[in-house]
């Protein structure tokens, strides 16, 4: 299995800037596509337990759009193969000094494209 | 790309509860085996940001042995393709009342088996 080659890590880098781009901008509808729509997929929130996509794309739409600026560091994106990835970043809000977001998401290549489908974000004190 | 493959989804199965049961006994020597081998390998904790195995497997040895036991629940492994999984869960510990634990693995499967790649483990409140 070949780890990191090139073109499949830049599909997986530009999906995940895409996926960083709409957080930040509260784009619902791409956050939405960017996850696999399966009952398998899967999201641990800050402060939620998400089983399925309907349950995630419920909880997005729910969402108050206040304070979704964040920085990133330490990311790191891995592709396995041609198909799959890992993607993990530490987050910093302005809302929460002192504090430490981490995000983890598990992404794969399919017919309509590269769809997360695991995730799990939580924040802890630094 | 198959998802839950039986034969795949079985081997899965099994490394998942390998890992069960040596996070529950301690079983260091497991826990390390089971993680890759690799400067990519992550694993988001409790209370820490470990990149790369070397911090990993240097966390569980000076790890305390008290209070290791847990229950899980509503446990959802899924195989895509041959060769990756997901593996998220929650958990429970008599030592945090109230609370619920989240532990979310991406396994890969290598020549040597199957291997956690990424791993995040998060408490909240419940």
């Amino acid at each position: 299995m070949k780890i990191n080659d090139p073109a499949v890590l830049a599909e997986v880098e530009a999906a995940f800037a895409a996926y960083e781009k709409a957080l930040t901008t509260n784009d619902v509808a791409t956050l939405d596509a960017l996850f696999k729509d399966s009952p398998q997929t899967l999201r641990y929130g800050v402060g939620e337990n998400l089983y399925g996509y309907a349950e995630i794309a419920a909880f997005r739409a729910a969402r108050s759009p206040v304070g979704v600026m964040r920085t990133i560091e330490r990311t790191v994106i891995t592709a396995y193969g041609d198909a799959m990835a890992t993607a993990n970043t530490l987050f910093r809000r302005d809302s929460m000094p002192g504090k430490i977001g981490r995000q983890s998401q598990t992404w794969v290549k399919f017919p309509e494209g590269w769809r997360v489908v695991s995730a799990h974000v939580s924040v802890i004190a630094e």
